[in-house]
């Protein structure tokens, strides 16, 4: 397991940790400045401006892109809507490649719009997903599933465990070798409860892409937006960090951190510097 | 698969749907007056009074008790709080006798004061369980593990999937034949999301002990207190009811709603009235 201490550039700033105060491109400079290894962007972020642009920023400031945030959610009540839901991610895929983005992360959406079947939401994902890992294939960009918490089943992800994901990898790319294009990105947030965990990680293997670390607040106030900094909540993050890293996992730990509460209300030069001590001596 | 459409004689009423705005005498009448066939009470409102008093009534009312509620929570930082929790459960499980209830429910409680350790909170719950099993069979009351939601694995269930509960039971009490002492509570709130949720209820068998209904609210305002009456959210529960009838389940279903924003504040004949309705058309 490798030690953390004094190896920042071993990690990665999620730029939604930082509540988008500034413009990307203050973004970018703030975190190089604090001496993290690379950043993930966000579309909102990204689509806003010129990518090239961008990806030279990030180039120049030494980092380097560690996934490119997210997915437009799939599921579609109309087979119009599904297909217009599949080529907004298409699009963004392309853009994950220009951006230089190893990987693209898809947080799949919950239920259609008035539907109560997950099954019909889960199967769209994996017709959508088939598509779309072809489409990272093309241009050199990998497809990396994220199970969401439980809790958000309804409305942001009808994937909810890491079983159900590696379920899915499988099953489009059975043989994958050693540098499979279909993988999970973990988050201790939502993965953290779940009790077979170490048992799928071991089974991820290399099919881990990436691996985002926050803190599970107690009492939370808010499933969705009161994440808590590592350390400041009941998730044991080196006790994971080590089955994920023991599985074979050698990429950057990454801070997200959704948290209008607390964190976003602080400035970012004192978000970057807590993320640094705890990035350190709580992960 | 049950028609439930005029049989309310097949439904029970969780005290806790109530608000506990009446006394358990006011309750229990009410609820017969409505024709409910059976009723969970919880042990603030038994252990208040006089317990053979309480069971008579229920008797006399013509109801019956479809399961006691709830376990104290067994997760302890010390030797001495865990015996102390066991014990406590071991006098309720006697209390569940006395008042006729076929089964336990137990909410078994998440990490330790202090404690990251979900492991170590899994592994008490275990060794407390095999304790209250053996207690349960001494006095003729069932065990009912009950599942809880992911997010409340920090506080309040370290069991969290059904699988996890079965791997307990079978654990605890390979040989089960066809009357296991020890068995699960399914409720949809908690279980809905799973993806493995049709071949684990088919697992349970005989292991399904109770059978509880609600709803999901989209969007959720407080993932504890805030679920919905049976057809006001996203729930497919008709689905999930024929899944759990089809793997052997014949009793009752029971309405358990947690909704201090909206059922709480409402007369309890309306809940009641509200609850009946909805039993037969969304259910």
């Amino acid at each position: 397991m490798r030690n953390l201490a004094g190896r920042p550039d071993l990690c990665s700033i999620n730029t939604a940790t930082l509540g988008y105060q500034t413009s990307i491109s203050e973004t970018i400079e703030a975190i190089a400045r604090h001496g993290f290894g690379g950043l993930s962007p966000w579309r909102r972020e990204v689509e806003a401006g010129d990518i090239k642009v961008i990806a030279r920023q990030i180039r120049d400031a030494g980092l380097k892109v560690a996934s490119y945030c997210r997915s437009t959610f799939i599921p579609a009540t109309t087979q119009v809507q599904f297909r217009a839901n599949v080529e907004g991610n298409k699009r963004a895929i392309r853009d994950a490649a220009t951006l230089g983005a190893p990987c693209f992360v898809m947080v799949v959406g919950g239920l259609a719009e008035g539907s109560k079947d997950l099954t019909q939401a889960r199967d769209q994902v994996v017709q959508a997903t088939a598509e779309l890992l072809a489409t990272g294939r093309e241009v050199g960009v990998r497809i990396s599933l994220e199970p969401l918490h439980p809790v958000y089943a309804a409305d942001r992800s009808c994937l909810n465990t890491t079983a159900q994901v590696l379920d899915i990898c499988d099953r489009l790319e059975p043989k994958s070798g050693d540098a499979p294009w279909l993988g999970v990105c973990l988050d201790v947030y939502h993965i953290w409860w779940d009790p077979d965990l170490d048992r799928q990680i071991t089974r991820a293997g290399r099919r881990i892409h990436c691996f985002h670390v926050c803190d599970w607040r107690l009492p939370s106030r808010d499933p969705l937006n009161d994440r808590a900094m590592m350390g400041d909540g009941v998730i044991d993050i080196p006790a994971i960090r080590g089955v994920v890293e023991r599985a074979g996992y050698v990429g950057f730990v990454e801070v997200e951190i959704f948290s209008a509460l607390d964190w976003w209300r602080r400035p970012v030069d004192e978000i970057l510097t807590v993320c640094k001590e705890r990035f350190a001596s709580a992960c």
